[in-house]
């Protein structure tokens, strides 16, 4: 997970025997994209992007209705008129890397504990209110824990449309069962296009597909935004993943597994509202409980454990380091303590609050961005900063459908959720939830107007006073607590975000004198690159292969969901040739995030795309075993196949080879 | 938790002034009784027994319809011709106990470890074959994890009659938010009738109601059946447990709980079939994560390490000891890791195969009783021996209502889980599902003839031709692995369960060496007394008193579910006194099994029927803290202004007053 200015090629030629040359990152640094929570890659000179069906179920769910239900269907445009416009959607392409940690150092270096995390925050959005502007956005990215402090600059696309997606039943064909598992079977990639005025982005610097086979061995990289590792944390902050914040998110998210799975079932306008909440909620608890079982394993904690206790040793014999240090880790430790008091208040009241709910995001959204725009912009919070908020402001404006049941649901779910964790004396559920029930009050909430996007906007622009004036349920339930929620925010920063920061600084510091950069930092949601190469591994003595074959997918097929095969393929047999690859693994270290991520050969063509890791990666959060560690990708090869042999998108397929 | 015949009345009477003497005891021991799953009291001379509502729900429920809807609306028999039969339900008072330590020990002594568990299982089963008859049923008990083996004998009821149960809202006012917490205002109680030949049963002994209040400190003991405790296990046990059985038993409740509640809220008839399944998943749940919490607060855990490592040195410093333990908590360690492989196949093809399902329970009792019962009793499965096999046929025989639609919910939640933790690669889901998917197959199998109480007696007096040519779905299911599912509970007990028990044993007899019989064994749901007083505790720093009052009830109900007040309870609010004990506190050591006990005097009167625990008693599974652990009591002063002012029960009033 290199960053893309300081990727280490020399070692990586000494490992596999050849390294990309600095025009080789350029080319793909301009070629690689960022879409929320995934990762793309641009393949057409007309703004087209390669991303996975699972990084756009959104989208395919809100363009959908009773009578076009493209997660079923799949979504196939056969001429841009046909392109649809994804509600929210935006992409970004990194442009430029700079090093700021000599400013974000200057502004914090006096403060204390308590200050520490506003200090940082408003110089970040000092150095990010200076770089963006226009299509322009700029984000501080925290390297090393706060070792480092790049500033990342973005090209911004937010007129996103869908141009091709199979259907959901072949994209996650397997499902959860096959989750995470390998071999593997899933057409999991869909085509959107980036639009500027209308018209399709010209977009000269794109990658482009190769779709002749790989070979087993054969040396690849992936570029892409792995979203977050904990690799550098402390023993103390993993201690506390492990007993408290993993248990209760595993079960909070199996509960809604099972009650978003029940919903589904009632009938295919459910099933269509709850889609991608339950894919998300499907995929979250499998990844966190192998990264629960990764830490609960004795033997992976002993791993952690005994890395700090190097570095301790280390910083133990340079005085220096040791000046610096201190007692950050008892620091880190007591922060942990103060957490676990607060730790269910602040989850349901502020981190968490109204868990997935549309409604209650852009209520909170409209509340407090109308309150923080009138603010010095070092003083807001961050996701109202001016560099910041036209993110908010396109999530609150984007036309997205609302099923009312099911908010309901989400909302009745959050609310009682609170109250079994916070008990029903508890000060804070009292005043959320006032004399109503769960219940009562989440049917009562579903019904806000701010289903019309017309009305959110008219609120957004509105500011205070049209906030104010709002008797819309939803409004009015969060004007009435949002004092509470940030008072546990400004004491999350004060008393855990911060001390933690701090702390982590000053071992980052000393992590730097014993190692330089031979390590890459945490993923971040940044552009990182990982080298590696295409290889099967071995479970319980038996050799996995590198490579699934379309052959496999007929006889893996069981005609029962998951594991059914849509009419189009079950047609195609005959024309598609057995042995096209499907899905392959190969050796990178990647993480959630790095879905999408293109799969690039030595001549920076795109191979394939991301879309998984096997089993054995889900360890990955916090230590990566190149033994059993494996990505998971989606072929171009049978990305072809699909295009040509099964949905006859033939003038997508002669864009993608540029003829 | 004392044995009634190794009670320490001089330890009592040095802690509290008071303890009971021989008399006392013998009259408790004859009172007191014992439910699937709960403790009762004998409280008339012709068979009256009080238990708690929560331990009751079943029988509600299968005596409900859609037209009598008996959880809302409660069961109020006025004459005795309207009592009516629990399906299935039994009651057993203990008349005897015996030690047989010496027999099991002789059949034990020489065999190896994989022989250990068959060799005891048999030697059980054959002290239970020559002990039990007619109504006289006899059950070897493991205490101190086998440092001692003793026979109970009871007199078994197996006619038991429905005869008064409140509404389920005031039952269990303040449902699961309120559940372990405290103050707390639950009519948790209900009174059963045990017959004899159609008649209500003579009941001389039995134990009588006291009316009159409590006082804060008075001394109580309570007489009951706690379930299991682990204070005994080892470490490497515990942690098993809190790595990986607890974490998976809490996300599945946790799954289970969201898919029922869904199901439950499609309507009247569903919330009906569901109810007890969702409140004992709830109840559950709650229970499991407390015990989990106690494990991973990493004091908990290092008080139970201590403890372990305080009996190593003894062991160390015992000759004697040192050469009978051995290597037996290594041995026990090493059977955790063999555990933690089969653990999942082993849960849901054996343990937790069908896990709820009624259709599924009365196919494996039908298939399994009739292969077993040609077999040697010593050589049977524990369920199907001559001295148990009764339970097993009156369960087959219960004529309990079947919801189809729920026995499906159930059926496909296993059998997809069991895909999942297996994944859909493992040959035995192959096996168990074949070409289906869980969801048509539970489908179904749902659809079975079971449903029908003749046609399963028909099957059970049928024998194995009768199983061999029955073509219902679930019968033929459950036969098609069974042999699967034998061969996973062999390689448990010869591998995992015989193991640990022969260890065990060593440690226990070092135990006793150098603690005598000073502590009290596990909990083994045998009667047991524990003593106590009435007394709330400090919570941050404010202390909680130890009893709730009926004008509590009043200011704390919102009109809301589980807040809200039945009408006959806002319809006598003028005229109940608001200074009436509801519920209290109290200082004993019991667990779940205890539900139902009676809370005794020091003259033997019932003042109250135990039906929870606080939060700190969660933790009791693994040590007592008896600073924080408080049991929760229904007093019979609640009883006594219910059944007057409110249900108007005069006659069972009288009843219970011996008028």
């Amino acid at each position: 997970m290199w960053t893309f200015d300081s990727f280490p090629a020399a070692e990586m030629r000494r490992e596999l025997g050849w390294a990309p040359d600095q025009n080789w990152l350029n080319r793909v640094m301009a070629g690689v994209a960022r879409l929320p929570g995934c990762s793309a890659s641009n393949v057409s000179a007309q703004g087209l992007v390669l991303t996975n069906h699972h990084c756009v179920v959104a989208c395919i769910q809100n363009l959908s209705s009773t009578d076009a239900n493209y997660l079923d269907a799949g979504f196939m445009s056969r001429t841009r008129d046909e392109e649809r416009t994804c509600p929210g959607m935006y992409v970004q392409v990194l442009t430029a890397i700079s090093d700021v940690t000599e400013r974000i150092d200057a502004a914090t270096r006096e403060v204390s504990a308590e200050a520490f995390a506003p200090a940082r925050n408003g110089e970040i959005a000092r150095i990010e209110g200076e770089c963006s502007t226009g299509t322009q956005r700029c984000e501080v990215v925290t390297l090393y824990q706060g070792g480092r402090y790049a500033l990342y600059t973005y090209r911004r696309y937010d007129d996103v449309r869908l141009v091709f997606a199979p259907e959901g039943d072949m994209a996650h064909f397997g499902g959860d069962p096959d989750n995470f598992n390998f071999p593997r079977y899933c057409t999991d990639f869909a085509f959107l296009r980036l639009y500027e005025n209308g018209a399709p982005a010209a977009t000269p610097n794109h990658l482009s597909l190769r779709f002749t086979p790989l070979s087993a061995g054969e040396v690849t990289l992936v570029a892409g935004n792995p979203g977050a590792t904990s690799r550098l944390r402390s023993v103390s902050e993993l201690a506390f993943e492990r007993d408290v914040n993993l248990p209760w998110r595993l079960v909070t998210l199996a509960e809604a597994r099972g009650q978003f799975a029940a919903y589904a079932a009632l009938g295919p306008d459910q099933a269509r509202a709850a889609s991608s909440a339950l894919q998300s909620v499907e995929n979250s608890f499998k990844a966190l409980w192998g990264r629960r079982a990764a830490l609960a394993d004795p033997d992976g904690f002993a791993h952690v454990a005994e890395r700090e206790q190097d570095l301790q040793q280390r910083v133990a014999r340079n005085q220096a380091s040791q000046r610096e240090v201190g007692a950050a880790w008892e620091e880190i430790a007591a922060a942990q303590n103060v957490y676990q008091d607060m730790f269910y208040p602040y989850q349901y009241l502020e981190a968490r609050a109204g868990d997935r709910s549309l409604l209650f995001a852009w209520a909170r959204d409209i509340v407090r961005a109308s309150a923080e725009r009138s603010r010095p912009d070092g003083e807001r919070l961050p996701r109202y900063t001016e560099a910041r908020i036209a993110s908010a402001a396109q999530f609150v404006a984007a036309e997205r459908p609302v099923e009312a049941s099911f908010e309901e649901l989400i909302l009745s779910f959050w609310l009682t959720k609170m109250r079994e964790y916070l008990t029903a004396d508890h000060p804070a559920v009292r005043r959320v939830l006032g004399n109503e029930s769960p219940e009562a009050l989440a049917r009562r909430l579903a019904q806000s107007r701010l289903a019309d996007p017309a009305y959110r906007r008219q609120l957004w622009e509105g500011g205070p006073a049209a906030v104010a004036a709002s008797d819309d349920p939803m409004i009015v339930f969060v004007r009435g607590w949002d004092n509470d929620a940030r008072a546990l925010l400004r004491q999350y920063e004060e008393r855990v975000e911060g001390p933690v920061a701090r702390a982590q600084e000053r071992i980052a510091r000393a992590r730097f004198r014993a190692f330089g950069e031979s390590q890459y930092p945490d993923a971040t949601f940044s552009p990182r690159l990982s080298y590696g190469r295409v290889a099967g591994w071995t479970e319980g003595g038996r050799a996995v292969p590198p490579f699934t074959r379309v052959s496999g997918l007929y006889q893996r097929a069981t005609g029962h969901a998951p594991f059914a095969l849509t009419q189009r393929w079950i047609d195609a047999r005959a024309r598609i040739n057995g042995d096209t690859i499907f899905n392959l693994s190969t050796t990178h270290d990647v993480i959630g995030g790095n879905s999408g991520s293109p799969l690039l050969d030595r001549e920076g063509r795109v191979v394939g795309a991301v879309f998984d890791g096997n089993i054995h990666s889900l360890g990955g959060d916090y230590f990566y075993d190149g033994e059993l560690n494996r990505t998971v990708t989606v072929a171009a090869t049978i990305m072809r196949t699909a295009l040509a042999e099964v949905y006859g998108m033939d003038l997508l397929l002669a864009e993608l080879e540029g003829r």
